[in-house]
């Protein structure tokens, strides 16, 4: 099931066509988005979404969202939602179209979760490391590269994932070329070593997770140590667990990384996620 | 003026929403582009523009477009247009709908040219040298970073312009950390010294240009020689020239370069444009 609100707070069939072709987002990828659960009709972290969404927006030199148009908007979701009890609901504010008056494009839409998703939240997920060009300072130098930015130039990221699929694996792992751990194309890289969670600094050029944040919350609140600090590839291996984090996946773990089998951590698994889910 | 053709061959209003929200292209900068120019009715280059649209596709793991419909869509935007001598035919080919039948969306759009590249390609441009976050060998070691496709996710080349813009300047020339030039964020880079031209390899991760690929064939017949080589930022000071070519800026000068006024080059402009419109 699908269900579709624009960002001036009317539904639409999101069958019909909506977007110019001249729209930015179309033609340049020129907009930011988020994708934000709802489970039995309440949106997680739907604040640090909003947050991100504009702080992406200003990352483009956009204008600032409306964050309460959106959030009407995500209410018209949710009110009009008659499918299952989660709901991936996707946000998408684009740059408006070309020579236009600059009236940014908006809209919310609800979708559910794919089975796929679903599955790999229980069973796990292999992944495979693919370099992803970013080195050390370079964000911090080169803002215009956008780097931290959820906008939707996503070309790059799902073609990392269509060559996990031809490695055989479901998902992938950003590294440097020197071998530090950024990032999944569409998750955030949590580790486990003991009772200590780690993630990668955002500082690299990589996207601060809102899921990883919510975890760490909860972990620390009931006693876990958290770090945001580089990892190396080779510290995935003897690690407790290795997990790609995102709104719509929750916590996965990874079972399998470059083809090697790592430690079980199914256990882990069912204890973070209890940590996680605690704050809902 | 704006006229528009759909892939399948029908004419559209360039005005009407028609595109879906969830098409890949929007959702994901998933697809793939092209812009040719038209002049008194003749699409120049458009084979080699037809190629590189399905060259870049075949990077994207995307269906072959049907090129054959794509040139009846010029076909058809170049019989509808009653506007000025030049169009700007842009071709815009997409994954389609997410999760759907894998039907790609395709349309031809033919705008005006914009009078400021009317004005840049008589009074040339100033640039900016930009960082572009790859190194030599990425390209060829990390496909999945689609490096030389021209694909829809091109928030970066705009967030680069805006940042000439921030600068003062009117355009970008792209840059390796290592001070090797690439490219312009829609543009090619040429540089004369004496009766030589040279452009950086497209094997550094850029596109290959095909007006770029124009001049040389029309100069290469002229008696000069023309050469694909790596060039740093240091040799684009002293050289006897320093243009920016592209199908719709043509042979654009750059007259000042990170502030610095580069030596006139005006009279071999004209002698270059000269030898690029023999070829039509």
């Amino acid at each position: 099931m699908r269900v579709l609100a624009l960002l001036d707070g009317t539904p639409a069939d999101p069958d019909a066509p909506l977007i110019r072709v001249d729209d930015l987002g179309l033609l340049r990828g020129d907009g930011v988005f988020e994708t934000i659960l709802v489970v039995g009709g309440e949106p997680r972290e739907l604040g640090p979404h909003l947050d991100r969404l504009a702080r992406s927006a200003a990352m483009l030199d956009m204008p600032e969202p409306d964050l309460a148009a959106f959030r009407r908007a995500v209410d018209l979701v949710l009110g009009t939602w008659s499918g299952g009890p989660e709901i991936a609901v996707k946000l998408v504010f684009t740059r408006g179209v070309e020579g236009g008056d600059g009236t940014p494009t908006g809209f919310a839409l609800g979708m559910d979760i794919s089975p796929k998703v679903i599955a790999q939240r229980a069973g796990g997920i292999s992944a495979v490391t693919l370099e992803r060009g970013i080195e050390p300072g370079l964000a911090e130098r080169a803002p215009w590269l956008l780097l931290g930015a959820k906008s939707l130039s996503y070309a790059v990221n799902m073609a990392a994932l269509r060559e996990a699929e031809r490695r055989g694996a479901d998902e992938v792992v950003f590294t440097t070329s020197s071998g530090s751990v950024l990032e999944g194309p569409t998750s955030t890289l949590v580790l486990a070593r003991g009772r200590t969670l780690t993630t990668p600094p955002s500082t690299l050029g990589i996207l601060p997770g809102t899921t990883q944040a919510a975890l760490f919350r909860a972990a620390e609140r009931a006693g876990w140590s958290v770090e945001v600090a580089p990892v190396d590839v080779a510290e995935l291996y003897p690690a407790d667990g290795v997990f790609l984090v995102s709104s719509v996946r929750k916590i996965t773990r990874v079972h399998t990384l470059d083809g090697k089998a790592l430690p079980d951590s199914t256990g882990l698994h069912t204890v973070l996620d209890g940590l996680y889910e605690s704050e809902y």
